[in-house]
């Protein structure tokens, strides 16, 4: 490859402008099929650059990995906020699970490698996901009291945990598909206020 | 140790019985703290025998630490299988779920770990967990029917996702404690047919 006058200035790139597109490939790829698709040399060839290139800006394979689940996971944190336009709560929850199927559907492989696969043995992926888990928590919690419920500790502790029955129904139906996704739409809708409604009953 | 006569027949034991012995004293050592307090120095020396002989039953130590969590596993199951003489559906799973939360208050450095530590990352040990949860599933969703409720795919789905968010359940409180066990109890038993009652409304 040769780079010559204008040509250089168009495909030169801030190491910040580099970054993105290698993880913008990255995550191309990995939504082709899976991250096991995403290899440096496919990258490379991509970004039309060599893989010592891609190796100033990720330590390693496994780094480069990271940092793409690292996106899928604030991709879905972003997509399944709330939104501001609708009042009613089970209205805003059930658009929020459309939008957290949506990305399931979408990155299923890697999504169910990150909770139950080897991925899940990163501590630094750990990490991710549980701060993803947090914030969803959060909004959560915020409109508890739209329900009607005081949070209480039992509440609190009961929409924490609703989060490891969501990821659980999730990777089950990924699994099986022995319900249709209307169906698990149904119960991840239905299963937050039952359960909310059943701790709020704990003295 | 010098070994005569009528001292040699009675502690001679068969394969069977000193690997049941070196177990028992696994699980004593694990039950005083956590699996970590299980060396294999220790075991040796309470068990009067010679580390070689333990390496006889067991190839290392992590595959005596899975055999120790096997048997604690299995105690579990053991102990949460509901009572006979109980037929009200909603008390026997209370009497299931004191019986839980007794093993997870004796064991719960080992299981946190076996649930989200380091031996969660053990295929074998997983398959073992599985199959507990496969076993506490399928005598659930023997007794749904007791409920009034019809085991649709969606309720079977809901059932079996109950168990991960009584691990998680668990696990937080374990962790943080923020809530009382009655509390816990109130939680645990309250989220099962809240979930299936849910769920069976799902079309």
């Amino acid at each position: 490859m040769t780079i010559t006058g204008k040509g250089a200035r168009r495909t030169r790139r801030s190491p910040q402008e580099r970054r993105r597109q290698l993880l913008d490939l990255g995550r191309e790829l990995a939504a082709e099929a899976s991250l096991e698709n995403v290899t440096i040399e496919k990258v490379a060839e991509r970004a039309g650059v060599s893989r010592a290139l891609i190796f100033h800006y990720f330590a390693s394979k496994q780094d480069f990995h990271q940092a793409i689940v690292r996106e899928q996971i604030a991709l879905m944190v972003e997509r399944t906020a709330p939104p501001d336009d609708v009042e009613d709560p089970i209205a805003m929850l059930s658009s929020s699970m459309e939008a957290y199927l949506d990305y399931v559907e979408e990155y299923a492989d890697d999504y169910v490698g990150v909770l139950r696969g080897t991925l899940s043995a990163d501590p630094a992926l750990r990490q991710v996901v549980d701060e993803a888990r947090l914030a969803m928590i959060r909004r959560i919690l915020e409109r508890v009291p739209v329900l009607g419920l005081e949070v209480t500790p039992a509440v609190q502790l009961a929409v924490q945990s609703w989060i490891a029955f969501v990821e659980d129904v999730v990777v089950r139906w990924v699994a099986e598909k022995d319900v249709t996704r209307e169906q698990v739409h149904g119960i991840l809708v239905g299963s937050l206020p039952a359960l909310a409604g059943a701790a709020s009953l704990v003295n």
